[in-house]
Protein backbone atom coordinates (compact mmCIF):
# COMPACT_ATOMS: atom_id res chain seq x y z
CA UNK A 1 0.00 0.00 0.00
CA UNK A 2 0.98 3.46 -1.00
CA UNK A 3 2.56 6.07 1.78
CA UNK A 4 0.35 8.82 1.51
CA UNK A 5 2.95 11.09 2.79
CA UNK A 6 4.83 10.20 0.45
CA UNK A 7 5.72 11.63 -3.09
CA UNK A 8 4.37 9.32 -6.30
CA UNK A 9 7.08 7.24 -8.00
CA UNK A 10 5.92 7.64 -11.93
CA UNK A 11 7.90 5.33 -14.25
CA UNK A 12 7.59 5.50 -17.71
CA UNK A 13 8.67 2.72 -19.86
CA UNK A 14 7.96 1.07 -23.49
CA UNK A 15 9.93 0.00 -26.49
CA UNK A 16 13.08 1.92 -27.36
CA UNK A 17 12.45 4.67 -29.81
CA UNK A 18 9.09 5.52 -28.63
CA UNK A 19 9.55 8.98 -27.44
CA UNK A 20 9.59 8.07 -23.80
CA UNK A 21 12.42 10.48 -23.19
CA UNK A 22 10.57 13.13 -25.49
CA UNK A 23 7.59 13.42 -23.65
CA UNK A 24 9.70 13.60 -19.97
CA UNK A 25 11.42 16.50 -21.49
CA UNK A 26 8.24 17.96 -22.62
CA UNK A 27 6.68 17.25 -18.94
CA UNK A 28 9.90 18.88 -17.20
CA UNK A 29 9.84 22.06 -19.80
CA UNK A 30 5.85 22.45 -18.97
CA UNK A 31 5.53 21.41 -15.10
CA UNK A 32 7.82 22.00 -12.58
CA UNK A 33 6.12 19.88 -9.66
CA UNK A 34 8.29 16.71 -10.40
CA UNK A 35 11.62 15.60 -9.83
CA UNK A 36 13.28 13.61 -12.59
CA UNK A 37 15.65 11.00 -11.40
CA UNK A 38 19.40 11.06 -11.76
CA UNK A 39 21.28 8.06 -12.57
CA UNK A 40 24.29 6.75 -11.77
CA UNK A 41 27.12 5.76 -14.85
CA UNK A 42 30.72 4.22 -15.44
CA UNK A 43 30.29 6.60 -18.27
CA UNK A 44 33.18 9.32 -18.46
CA UNK A 45 31.25 12.48 -18.74
CA UNK A 46 30.65 14.46 -21.94
CA UNK A 47 31.87 18.10 -21.94
CA UNK A 48 29.02 19.85 -20.35
CA UNK A 49 28.06 16.92 -18.02
CA UNK A 50 27.44 18.14 -14.58
CA UNK A 51 27.84 14.92 -11.70
CA UNK A 52 24.48 15.14 -9.83
CA UNK A 53 22.50 17.22 -12.25
CA UNK A 54 22.82 14.79 -15.50
CA UNK A 55 24.38 11.76 -14.17
CA UNK A 56 26.10 10.70 -11.04
CA UNK A 57 29.57 9.77 -12.24
CA UNK A 58 31.82 6.54 -10.47
CA UNK A 59 33.95 4.17 -11.38
CA UNK A 60 33.48 0.25 -12.16
CA UNK A 61 34.47 -0.38 -8.94
CA UNK A 62 32.32 1.57 -6.96
CA UNK A 63 29.40 0.57 -9.30
CA UNK A 64 29.77 -3.40 -8.96
CA UNK A 65 29.96 -2.61 -4.60
CA UNK A 66 26.71 -0.50 -5.42
CA UNK A 67 25.31 -3.48 -7.27
CA UNK A 68 26.35 -5.77 -4.11
CA UNK A 69 25.01 -3.70 -1.97
CA UNK A 70 21.10 -3.71 -3.57
CA UNK A 71 21.31 0.22 -3.50
CA UNK A 72 19.91 0.00 -7.21
CA UNK A 73 16.22 0.23 -8.07
CA UNK A 74 17.01 -1.14 -11.48
CA UNK A 75 20.43 -1.01 -13.44
CA UNK A 76 22.11 -2.34 -16.41
CA UNK A 77 25.31 -2.87 -19.00
CA UNK A 78 25.27 -0.81 -22.05
CA UNK A 79 27.99 -0.73 -24.82
CA UNK A 80 30.21 -1.66 -21.85
CA UNK A 81 29.48 0.89 -19.66
CA UNK A 82 27.03 0.69 -16.74
CA UNK A 83 23.86 2.77 -16.07
CA UNK A 84 21.59 2.24 -12.88
CA UNK A 85 18.92 4.18 -10.71
CA UNK A 86 20.26 4.83 -7.13
CA UNK A 87 17.33 3.73 -4.76
CA UNK A 88 18.62 6.10 -1.72
CA UNK A 89 18.26 9.39 -3.83
CA UNK A 90 14.65 8.09 -5.46
CA UNK A 91 13.69 7.15 -1.61
CA UNK A 92 14.82 10.81 0.02
CA UNK A 93 13.09 12.78 -3.20
CA UNK A 94 9.78 10.64 -2.43
CA UNK A 95 10.29 10.78 1.36
CA UNK A 96 10.28 14.91 1.00
CA UNK A 97 6.45 14.31 -0.26
CA UNK A 98 7.64 14.89 -4.08
CA UNK A 99 6.58 13.26 -6.75
CA UNK A 100 9.86 11.31 -8.91
CA UNK A 101 9.68 10.14 -12.63
CA UNK A 102 11.78 7.39 -13.79
CA UNK A 103 12.02 7.21 -17.32
CA UNK A 104 13.67 3.49 -17.94
CA UNK A 105 13.91 0.57 -20.88
CA UNK A 106 11.18 -2.50 -20.35
CA UNK A 107 13.87 -4.75 -18.33
CA UNK A 108 14.53 -1.55 -15.64
CA UNK A 109 10.92 -1.18 -15.13
CA UNK A 110 10.12 -4.83 -14.24
CA UNK A 111 13.19 -4.35 -11.99
CA UNK A 112 11.71 -1.51 -10.31
CA UNK A 113 8.47 -2.93 -9.94
CA UNK A 114 10.23 -6.47 -8.05
CA UNK A 115 11.19 -2.93 -5.70
CA UNK A 116 8.40 -0.69 -5.24
CA UNK A 117 5.34 -2.23 -6.78
CA UNK A 118 3.58 0.72 -5.38
CA UNK A 119 4.96 2.84 -8.21
CA UNK A 120 2.52 4.07 -11.12
CA UNK A 121 3.83 2.37 -14.05
CA UNK A 122 2.91 4.23 -17.58
CA UNK A 123 4.14 2.43 -20.65
CA UNK A 124 4.45 4.16 -23.91
CA UNK A 125 3.35 2.74 -27.11
CA UNK A 126 3.90 3.47 -30.81
CA UNK A 127 0.75 4.48 -32.55
CA UNK A 128 1.52 1.91 -35.06
CA UNK A 129 1.89 -1.24 -32.91
CA UNK A 130 -2.02 -1.77 -34.33
CA UNK A 131 -0.85 -1.53 -38.11
CA UNK A 132 2.41 -3.06 -37.37
CA UNK A 133 0.68 -6.73 -36.14
CA UNK A 134 -2.07 -6.19 -39.18
CA UNK A 135 0.47 -5.80 -41.84
CA UNK A 136 2.55 -8.45 -39.92
CA UNK A 137 -0.68 -10.93 -39.83
CA UNK A 138 -2.30 -9.92 -43.20
CA UNK A 139 0.78 -9.67 -45.38
CA UNK A 140 1.17 -13.18 -47.48
CA UNK A 141 4.64 -12.18 -48.99
CA UNK A 142 6.75 -12.22 -45.95
CA UNK A 143 8.78 -14.83 -44.94
CA UNK A 144 6.85 -17.03 -42.61
CA UNK A 145 9.96 -17.79 -39.80
CA UNK A 146 10.30 -13.46 -40.13
CA UNK A 147 6.79 -13.29 -39.50
CA UNK A 148 7.01 -16.21 -36.99
CA UNK A 149 9.62 -13.66 -35.27
CA UNK A 150 7.57 -10.51 -35.33
CA UNK A 151 4.90 -11.67 -33.86
CA UNK A 152 6.96 -13.55 -30.92
CA UNK A 153 8.34 -10.24 -30.48
CA UNK A 154 5.01 -7.76 -30.59
CA UNK A 155 3.67 -10.47 -28.16
CA UNK A 156 6.19 -10.38 -26.09
CA UNK A 157 5.88 -6.66 -25.83
CA UNK A 158 2.18 -7.45 -25.32
CA UNK A 159 2.57 -9.67 -21.97
CA UNK A 160 4.65 -6.73 -20.79
CA UNK A 161 1.48 -4.18 -21.05
CA UNK A 162 -0.08 -5.88 -18.54
CA UNK A 163 2.52 -5.39 -15.85
CA UNK A 164 1.47 -1.51 -16.17
CA UNK A 165 -1.18 0.59 -14.84
CA UNK A 166 -1.85 2.58 -17.93
CA UNK A 167 -0.73 2.80 -21.57
CA UNK A 168 -0.13 6.11 -23.31
CA UNK A 169 -0.12 5.82 -27.19
CA UNK A 170 2.55 8.36 -28.40
CA UNK A 171 0.35 9.58 -31.72
CA UNK A 172 0.86 12.78 -31.21
CA UNK A 173 3.86 14.58 -28.30
CA UNK A 174 1.69 17.14 -27.02
CA UNK A 175 -1.50 14.48 -26.51
CA UNK A 176 1.09 11.91 -25.15
CA UNK A 177 2.47 14.46 -22.82
CA UNK A 178 -1.30 15.68 -21.37
CA UNK A 179 -2.01 12.50 -21.21
CA UNK A 180 0.98 11.62 -18.70
CA UNK A 181 0.19 14.95 -16.88
CA UNK A 182 -3.07 13.41 -16.59
CA UNK A 183 -2.49 10.15 -14.81
CA UNK A 184 0.00 12.23 -12.50
CA UNK A 185 -2.84 14.64 -11.34
CA UNK A 186 -5.49 12.09 -11.12
CA UNK A 187 -3.34 9.53 -9.26
CA UNK A 188 -2.93 12.01 -6.52
CA UNK A 189 -6.61 12.44 -6.61
CA UNK A 190 -6.66 8.80 -4.99
CA UNK A 191 -8.91 8.66 -2.20
CA UNK A 192 -6.80 5.96 -0.92
CA UNK A 193 -4.20 8.52 -1.13
CA UNK A 194 -6.07 11.99 -0.25
CA UNK A 195 -8.36 9.86 2.93
CA UNK A 196 -5.04 9.20 4.89
CA UNK A 197 -3.90 12.86 4.33
CA UNK A 198 -7.29 14.33 5.46
CA UNK A 199 -7.06 11.60 8.22
CA UNK A 200 -3.58 12.69 9.41
CA UNK A 201 -4.54 16.50 9.91
CA UNK A 202 -7.76 15.67 12.05
CA UNK B 1 -14.51 -5.51 -14.49
CA UNK B 2 -15.38 -3.23 -16.93
CA UNK B 3 -15.88 -3.98 -20.46
CA UNK B 4 -13.28 -1.99 -22.69
CA UNK B 5 -15.69 -1.98 -25.38
CA UNK B 6 -17.96 0.49 -23.20
CA UNK B 7 -17.64 3.85 -22.35
CA UNK B 8 -16.63 5.22 -18.60
CA UNK B 9 -19.45 5.85 -16.01
CA UNK B 10 -18.08 8.77 -13.90
CA UNK B 11 -20.21 9.85 -11.27
CA UNK B 12 -19.47 12.92 -9.36
CA UNK B 13 -21.41 12.87 -5.75
CA UNK B 14 -20.28 15.74 -2.55
CA UNK B 15 -22.20 17.83 0.24
CA UNK B 16 -24.54 19.85 -1.36
CA UNK B 17 -23.44 23.40 -2.21
CA UNK B 18 -19.88 21.88 -2.62
CA UNK B 19 -20.20 23.05 -6.43
CA UNK B 20 -20.59 19.83 -8.36
CA UNK B 21 -23.15 21.23 -10.89
CA UNK B 22 -20.55 24.28 -11.62
CA UNK B 23 -17.72 21.70 -11.93
CA UNK B 24 -20.15 20.13 -14.56
CA UNK B 25 -21.10 22.98 -16.40
CA UNK B 26 -17.92 24.05 -17.06
CA UNK B 27 -16.47 20.84 -18.44
CA UNK B 28 -19.43 20.48 -20.34
CA UNK B 29 -18.05 24.37 -21.61
CA UNK B 30 -14.78 23.30 -22.67
CA UNK B 31 -15.34 19.50 -23.46
CA UNK B 32 -17.80 17.61 -26.12
CA UNK B 33 -16.24 14.20 -25.46
CA UNK B 34 -18.58 13.26 -22.57
CA UNK B 35 -22.66 12.64 -22.13
CA UNK B 36 -24.32 14.44 -19.57
CA UNK B 37 -27.36 12.20 -18.13
CA UNK B 38 -30.48 13.31 -18.49
CA UNK B 39 -33.08 12.73 -15.33
CA UNK B 40 -36.42 11.31 -15.26
CA UNK B 41 -38.82 13.98 -13.03
CA UNK B 42 -42.14 14.25 -12.20
CA UNK B 43 -41.70 18.12 -11.44
CA UNK B 44 -43.71 20.13 -14.30
CA UNK B 45 -41.37 21.73 -16.89
CA UNK B 46 -40.38 25.06 -16.25
CA UNK B 47 -40.45 27.29 -19.40
CA UNK B 48 -37.92 26.84 -21.83
CA UNK B 49 -36.85 23.40 -20.97
CA UNK B 50 -37.16 21.02 -22.92
CA UNK B 51 -37.93 17.12 -23.01
CA UNK B 52 -34.70 14.57 -23.38
CA UNK B 53 -32.44 17.73 -23.21
CA UNK B 54 -33.10 18.84 -19.16
CA UNK B 55 -35.39 16.38 -17.81
CA UNK B 56 -37.60 13.32 -19.08
CA UNK B 57 -41.24 14.64 -18.03
CA UNK B 58 -43.29 12.33 -16.57
CA UNK B 59 -46.52 11.44 -14.48
CA UNK B 60 -46.05 10.64 -10.78
CA UNK B 61 -48.02 7.12 -11.61
CA UNK B 62 -45.75 6.46 -14.63
CA UNK B 63 -42.80 7.22 -12.42
CA UNK B 64 -43.66 4.47 -9.69
CA UNK B 65 -44.26 2.01 -12.64
CA UNK B 66 -40.74 2.46 -13.38
CA UNK B 67 -39.58 2.03 -9.76
CA UNK B 68 -41.22 -0.96 -10.02
CA UNK B 69 -39.21 -2.10 -12.70
CA UNK B 70 -36.23 -1.33 -11.41
CA UNK B 71 -35.43 1.16 -14.41
CA UNK B 72 -33.45 3.77 -12.31
CA UNK B 73 -30.06 3.72 -11.57
CA UNK B 74 -31.22 5.74 -8.32
CA UNK B 75 -33.64 7.72 -7.61
CA UNK B 76 -35.16 10.68 -4.84
CA UNK B 77 -38.39 12.50 -3.27
CA UNK B 78 -37.38 16.59 -3.34
CA UNK B 79 -39.98 18.54 -2.33
CA UNK B 80 -43.02 16.18 -3.64
CA UNK B 81 -41.56 15.62 -6.68
CA UNK B 82 -40.10 12.43 -8.01
CA UNK B 83 -36.50 12.37 -9.87
CA UNK B 84 -34.40 9.24 -11.05
CA UNK B 85 -31.58 8.49 -13.42
CA UNK B 86 -33.15 6.10 -16.43
CA UNK B 87 -30.30 2.92 -15.93
CA UNK B 88 -31.20 2.13 -19.83
CA UNK B 89 -30.84 5.36 -21.57
CA UNK B 90 -27.19 5.56 -19.40
CA UNK B 91 -26.53 1.93 -20.74
CA UNK B 92 -26.73 3.23 -24.44
CA UNK B 93 -24.84 5.90 -24.18
CA UNK B 94 -22.41 3.28 -22.56
CA UNK B 95 -22.65 0.88 -25.01
CA UNK B 96 -22.24 3.52 -28.13
CA UNK B 97 -18.33 3.29 -26.24
CA UNK B 98 -19.37 7.01 -25.30
CA UNK B 99 -18.48 8.27 -21.85
CA UNK B 100 -21.19 9.49 -19.42
CA UNK B 101 -21.22 11.92 -16.30
CA UNK B 102 -23.79 11.31 -13.64
CA UNK B 103 -24.03 14.36 -11.14
CA UNK B 104 -25.74 13.38 -8.27
CA UNK B 105 -25.99 13.38 -4.06
CA UNK B 106 -24.56 11.34 -1.90
CA UNK B 107 -27.50 8.68 -1.32
CA UNK B 108 -27.76 8.66 -5.10
CA UNK B 109 -24.21 8.01 -6.24
CA UNK B 110 -24.23 5.20 -2.98
CA UNK B 111 -27.00 3.68 -5.38
CA UNK B 112 -25.52 3.70 -8.44
CA UNK B 113 -22.36 2.20 -7.02
CA UNK B 114 -24.83 -0.84 -5.88
CA UNK B 115 -26.27 -1.42 -9.85
CA UNK B 116 -22.79 -0.27 -11.57
CA UNK B 117 -19.64 -0.94 -9.17
CA UNK B 118 -17.47 -0.41 -12.19
CA UNK B 119 -18.52 3.31 -12.33
CA UNK B 120 -15.67 5.87 -11.98
CA UNK B 121 -16.97 7.48 -8.58
CA UNK B 122 -15.99 11.10 -7.26
CA UNK B 123 -15.90 13.03 -4.34
CA UNK B 124 -16.09 16.61 -4.11
CA UNK B 125 -15.02 18.22 -0.77
CA UNK B 126 -15.24 21.95 0.14
CA UNK B 127 -11.60 23.33 0.99
CA UNK B 128 -13.05 24.33 4.02
CA UNK B 129 -13.67 20.48 5.06
CA UNK B 130 -10.27 20.51 7.23
CA UNK B 131 -10.04 23.83 8.51
CA UNK B 132 -14.09 22.88 9.80
CA UNK B 133 -12.99 20.01 11.47
CA UNK B 134 -10.42 21.78 13.18
CA UNK B 135 -12.49 24.13 14.15
CA UNK B 136 -14.98 21.80 15.80
CA UNK B 137 -11.85 20.21 17.92
CA UNK B 138 -10.09 23.15 18.89
CA UNK B 139 -12.82 26.11 20.05
CA UNK B 140 -13.79 25.08 23.69
CA UNK B 141 -16.33 27.50 23.63
CA UNK B 142 -19.20 25.50 21.98
CA UNK B 143 -21.77 23.44 23.43
CA UNK B 144 -20.23 20.11 23.54
CA UNK B 145 -23.20 18.00 22.04
CA UNK B 146 -23.08 20.19 19.13
CA UNK B 147 -19.85 19.53 18.37
CA UNK B 148 -20.49 16.32 18.94
CA UNK B 149 -23.53 16.39 16.48
CA UNK B 150 -21.51 18.32 13.57
CA UNK B 151 -18.21 15.60 14.54
CA UNK B 152 -20.52 12.69 13.63
CA UNK B 153 -21.91 14.07 10.54
CA UNK B 154 -18.07 15.46 9.29
CA UNK B 155 -17.54 11.51 10.19
CA UNK B 156 -20.48 9.83 7.97
CA UNK B 157 -19.09 11.93 5.18
CA UNK B 158 -15.76 11.01 5.94
CA UNK B 159 -16.83 7.73 5.96
CA UNK B 160 -18.88 7.76 2.53
CA UNK B 161 -15.03 9.05 0.96
CA UNK B 162 -13.70 5.68 0.70
CA UNK B 163 -16.11 4.39 -1.03
CA UNK B 164 -15.02 6.71 -3.98
CA UNK B 165 -12.55 6.49 -6.45
CA UNK B 166 -10.94 9.77 -6.56
CA UNK B 167 -11.88 13.08 -3.81
CA UNK B 168 -11.55 16.42 -5.56
CA UNK B 169 -10.71 19.78 -3.39
CA UNK B 170 -13.03 22.05 -4.77
CA UNK B 171 -10.38 25.06 -4.23
CA UNK B 172 -10.89 26.96 -6.89
CA UNK B 173 -13.11 25.67 -9.70
CA UNK B 174 -10.68 25.98 -13.08
CA UNK B 175 -8.47 23.50 -10.53
CA UNK B 176 -11.19 20.92 -9.51
CA UNK B 177 -12.44 20.95 -13.62
CA UNK B 178 -8.86 19.91 -14.62
CA UNK B 179 -8.51 17.68 -11.77
CA UNK B 180 -11.62 15.62 -13.01
CA UNK B 181 -11.19 16.03 -16.49
CA UNK B 182 -7.56 14.41 -15.55
CA UNK B 183 -9.27 11.84 -13.87
CA UNK B 184 -11.21 10.82 -17.10
CA UNK B 185 -8.02 11.14 -19.20
CA UNK B 186 -6.22 9.14 -17.32
CA UNK B 187 -9.16 6.12 -16.75
CA UNK B 188 -9.31 6.21 -20.78
CA UNK B 189 -5.54 5.16 -20.49
CA UNK B 190 -5.58 2.22 -17.90
CA UNK B 191 -4.03 -0.80 -19.24
CA UNK B 192 -6.60 -2.82 -18.12
CA UNK B 193 -8.88 -1.40 -20.89
CA UNK B 194 -5.85 -0.43 -23.22
CA UNK B 195 -4.81 -3.74 -23.32
CA UNK B 196 -8.08 -5.66 -24.45
CA UNK B 197 -9.11 -2.66 -26.91
CA UNK B 198 -5.36 -3.54 -27.99
CA UNK B 199 -6.02 -7.37 -28.06
CA UNK B 200 -9.16 -6.80 -30.12
CA UNK B 201 -7.51 -5.23 -32.71
CA UNK B 202 -5.03 -8.03 -33.77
Amino acid sequence: MHDPEKGLLIVISGPSGVGKGTICRELFNKYDDIIYSVSTTTRKPRPGEVEGKHYFFTTEEEFQKLIAQDAFLEWAQVYGNYYGTPRQYVEEILQAGKDCILEIDIQGALQVKQKMPEGIFIFVVPPSLQELIRRITCRGTEDPSEIEKRMSQVSEEMSHLQDYDYIVVNDEVPSAVEQVRAIIVAERCRSSRMCKLINMEV
